[in-house]
């Protein structure tokens, strides 16, 4: 039985901010780690949007359902990795939301989602960088480990 | 185009511990901050809640729309900061839910937000402290950067 | 009245690793705290899962009440700590699942939970290690402070 394919990282920069007014909050996060020289990274979010992309892995059809929702909802809870894809740096990053109602949606984090208001903190982490590959038993891009 | 307002911070003291029974979950990582001589952190909450206080802001009318649940409900995700507010630690954060049936509600947290149990993760932050001021653009009090 | 009931730790090691497909997710993490000799520690997990085992405490019964979802969901956030409990390294994660409609569910996170695809980041603390112990208040296993 295969456990957890693991690496140890050295932790690098931590950051604090303030993600852009009404731009897309994944390109927002992947091009501050351009600028930075972040290659992995764990991060969080909280704030609002006032639209989303979503989705949800099809683990059959192996094909991503994704939905957008135009609507100012909190973010209720983000949390995301960027590690590199095609030799950038690239946001992996699910998504928690509500409206007014207290009514929640969520998924995988899409771009289209344009941000209202958030605060972003990011923990750089040193090491080996993690590539993303095709992976044969699911059809999703995961750590080449 | 401007991207993230983000600043460097170095790793400070980190803690873990269980929040007070019966008490308010702001009130109490408020607190905390004040007698440790915290101003800038992040931090996470696992654990449960007998009632609890939401709210999701309306981007036009530029004010929180609250609501209270009394209700046994269980933390699922509840991520947070604290920075400066009027001189004093401010805690913003948000908050996921669920009930005996798994579902789920969620939104900025408020005070009156009554612990059952709950854990808590906190990273300090050491840097120039972040403070909150009136932002024109979105009526929230965000990180004056 | 009595507030946070808190330790600090010094941060250990940092990992960031890929759970295994069609592993029970508590297990894997418990598994590989108990391989690295980790003891105290806060993570967090993204993916997806094929099938979940939820609870929500009844704060009167002083009992959990579970259920089990069959069906490929992603998980939106899931944030835990590892501990003492009985000699072991123990997990305790809360988790929120979407489908594709965005649908959410969550609650405490138990085993049977399988994995379709994980992404873990972990944070090892150092100091000495919480154990958990019946708390007469609420009838849960909390940290003994």
């Amino acid at each position: 039985m295969k456990n957890i394919s693991i690496s140890e990282f050295k932790l690098g920069r931590f950051f604090l901010g303030k993600l852009p007014f009404d731009k897309d909050l994944i390109a927002s996060v992947e091009d501050f780690c351009k600028e930075a020289s972040i290659q992995t990274a764990v991060f969080s979010v909280l704030g609002s949007v006032s639209s989303v992309t979503l989705g949800c892995y099809d683990q059959k059809q192996q094909v991503y359902v994704t939905f957008n929702e135009e609507a100012p909802l909190e973010i209720t809870a983000c949390i995301g990795n960027v590690s590199i894809k095609n030799g950038s740096p690239f946001v992996h990053a699910h998504i928690v939301l509500s409206d007014e109602k207290g009514k929640i949606i969520g998924g995988h984090l899409f771009s289209e989602t344009f941000i209202f208001a958030g605060e972003i903190s990011l923990q750089e982490l040193k090491g080996k960088p993690f590539e993303r590959a095709y992976d044969n038993k699911t059809g999703l891009m995961l750590w080449n480990l």
